[in-house]
């Protein structure tokens, strides 16, 4: 085996090191978890609480125009879209992932009235499947094709309205190729519905030339907008100026303080916006986006791949070297970095247990039933000596202790 | 003219009137827009920032569990429920009001499934309006029968699944006789949907007592909650089992974290609500609604009644003693304080010049085109005093200035 190069040069040469210090972790803790819930950036806490004491204790009312409340959603979307490759004015930002889904996917319908089939795949993370159930509840004669696993979308696309599919998979990391699967559904007379959920902020993402036709992502995640951050939707131009969605409320109006009692949606991407915002929340993901500022998502991206890789490549070398210990552990994510999205899984019969054991050292990964172990790699705030440290951790935890049977308990976590 | 009693009086009196130094009112302003958005309790931005540095800086994704995020949703509609006429456990919050809309009228039409006729008002909340168009998208057999301003609601109800009305007429104050109204919709065989949003925090509901089926209502109006302040629903017992809302996203799941492939809602009303919610806007409403700890709502309603009757009689008596100025001003809220809810409209061709005026002054109404002045009494911080001066500054800008003509410019301002 050739011998790893050592953590400190790698980090001596990240070009995004210097970010870390733009985070607020707690010491002691490798986080691997920014799949889930991103890290603090610093200066959140105090964004936010200057906006109630200034903006709402003070300004009051007037907020909506003296301080831009009412533009939020647009102007975040703009620190958004180069992330994704869209253009300014393409993102609106606002309430949950599953909500903007809904309306995405009701918006791809309503732009193929004949077709009554939706595709995706029964290991999509489940709230987008639910959401799909629910659309299906007022329109009863849809379809819902949800593919097996091994199934190539492309394969099941005839006489579809829409293929909605996640672009990495919540549990493997899969990175599914845009391109083509879009343009097999554009080929099928269908539309391309993106969850960007597991992918924004942490890929490369490219969603003009990927050919999407309306994507949703989470704020949450790699974008470090706080618990429960709103969503983001982007709609491709070629659609959205024709594409209805059903939550059609007066902040995706073209003129809500007119109060016509006719709904009129925007002209552009703020038409996949319902109410009145969350201001509070929409302002901690409009500053937690500025660490964003100048990054490139090349770096973001071979950071990403390198400690993936790296991590798999300790790991698995690692427990070989120490003879395995008891319980066999198996990579579930995919080997081949190119598809392999900012996370990665490990399948153990005592999943559960040795994440514990791992959290009790202060390495924060989180599980998924019924044997996943899932490490997420955020590359703005962790340095390659912590995915050492978190790897050796494991194989230690893995190759040393030994459980009375495999142990699972549910646990909430929310991915 | 009986004289008035002196306002120094009332408020040494007034039950509620300890409550004022709660909240962060800036000096020299008399708000007289909480129905639109309520001012800032004191506590919500230590409490945010708090929750920011603390729950998510160091406690990071535990604190799902460990900081209850997770139960956000129920235990502040548990804050709230007293205040309704509703049980601990029947209220979940979450999302806008308009998207809670949307779930709870598609719920009521889950009921009846084989009726297609929806009840309104055409001079309901236009955000309400333009909901139900959008369920309409996906139901296009769906009517939405929305009746004249002098026509009762309740001869309308021949075939309908829901009655669907807003309580407090955002406009007028106008208030619904929610028993007779729910009661008629009941014995036409339809389930009767309220928006509590300009209702909920200034008068005394009773939900129960009133036979909704389900109710919604706004976060950051007489509530306080805050910019965009998540909304509640509720649904009452006898239905709540079996509705069904197509915005079926985990968080409303009856085990999210089994990640099953199938949608099957929680127990009660909290599958009333969709994705991951937004926690530091629930935060904020959660600290926000401490103020109505032991506050009983017969004194907000008492209070609410005597503050709008006396600003009324207030400006009248001021316009008639003064000559009246140039224009007309005419009430258009209820004469009747017992069908008029906590804010008062007066109509007045100068009405945008002159809440302009008023603004300059201290005194923040509101304006809605095309010559609606509208003005609300939130009872937790406003004194018997501010309600003189704000007449008195009314009147004198009506009687003393002239304006070349009747002025009116769209203004965003968001009710």
């Amino acid at each position: 085996m050739i011998p790893m190069e050592r953590p400190e040069a790698l980090d001596a040469r990240d070009p995004l090191a210097r970010l870390r210090e733009r985070f607020a972790l707690p010491s002691g803790v490798i986080y691997l978890d920014g799949n889930s819930l991103g890290a603090l950036p610093i200066g959140v806490s105090e964004r936010v609480a200057a906006v109630v004491r200034e903006q709402w204790g003070k300004g009051l009312i007037h907020s909506w125009n003296d301080a831009g409340w009412y533009d939020l959603p647009m102007r975040v979307g703009d620190r958004i879209a180069p992330l994704v490759g869209a253009m300014p004015g393409e993102i609106v930002v606002g309430d949950s992932t599953s909500v903007s889904l809904y309306r995405v996917v009701a918006a791809a319908l309503s732009l193929r009235p004949d077709r009554h089939i939706i595709v995706t795949e029964e290991g999509n993370f489940p709230t987008d499947l639910y959401i799909l159930e629910g659309i299906k509840q007022l329109r009863p004669n849809l379809e819902i094709r949800a593919i097996e696993r091994d199934v190539d979308p492309a394969s099941a696309l005839e006489g579809a309205a829409a293929l909605v599919l996640t672009h990495v998979d919540y549990k493997t990391g899969l990175v599914r190729d845009m391109k083509r699967l879009s343009t097999a559904a554009h080929q099928a007379g269908a539309l391309a519905v993106w969850d960007l959920s597991h992918s924004t902020g942490v890929l490369e993402l490219d969603l003009h030339g990927g050919g999407a036709d309306f994507a949703v992502g989470c704020g949450y995640k790699y974008l470090n907008g706080g618990p429960g951050a709103p969503s983001f939707t982007w709609a491709a131009p070629a659609v959205v100026a024709d594409a209805r969605q059903p939550l059609s409320g007066w902040f995706g109006h073209r003129d809500p303080f007119a109060f016509d009692a006719t709904y009129a949606p925007a002209p552009g991407v703020r038409r996949f916006i319902t109410g009145t915002q969350q201001v509070l929340s929409l302002v901690a993901l409009d500053e937690a986006l500025k660490v964003w500022e100048g990054v490139s998502m090349r770096h973001v991206r071979a950071k990403s791949m390198a400690q993936t890789e790296r991590f798999i490549e300790r790991v698995e070398s690692g427990i070989a070297e120490s003879g395995g210990g008891e319980g066999e552990l198996r990579l579930v994510s995919p080997r081949d970095p190119a598809v392999r999205g900012g996370h990665v899984s490990f399948a153990h019969a005592n999943g559960y247990a040795i994440v514990q054991a791992l959290i009790a050292e202060g390495v924060i990964g989180d599980f998924r039933a019924p044997d996943l172990m899932r490490f997420g790699f955020s590359p703005l705030y962790l340095s390659f000596a912590e995915i050492d440290r978190a790897a050796d951790a494991l194989v230690q935890i893995i190759a040393t202790r030994s459980w009375d049977r495999p142990r699972f308990t549910k646990r909430r976590v929310v991915t």
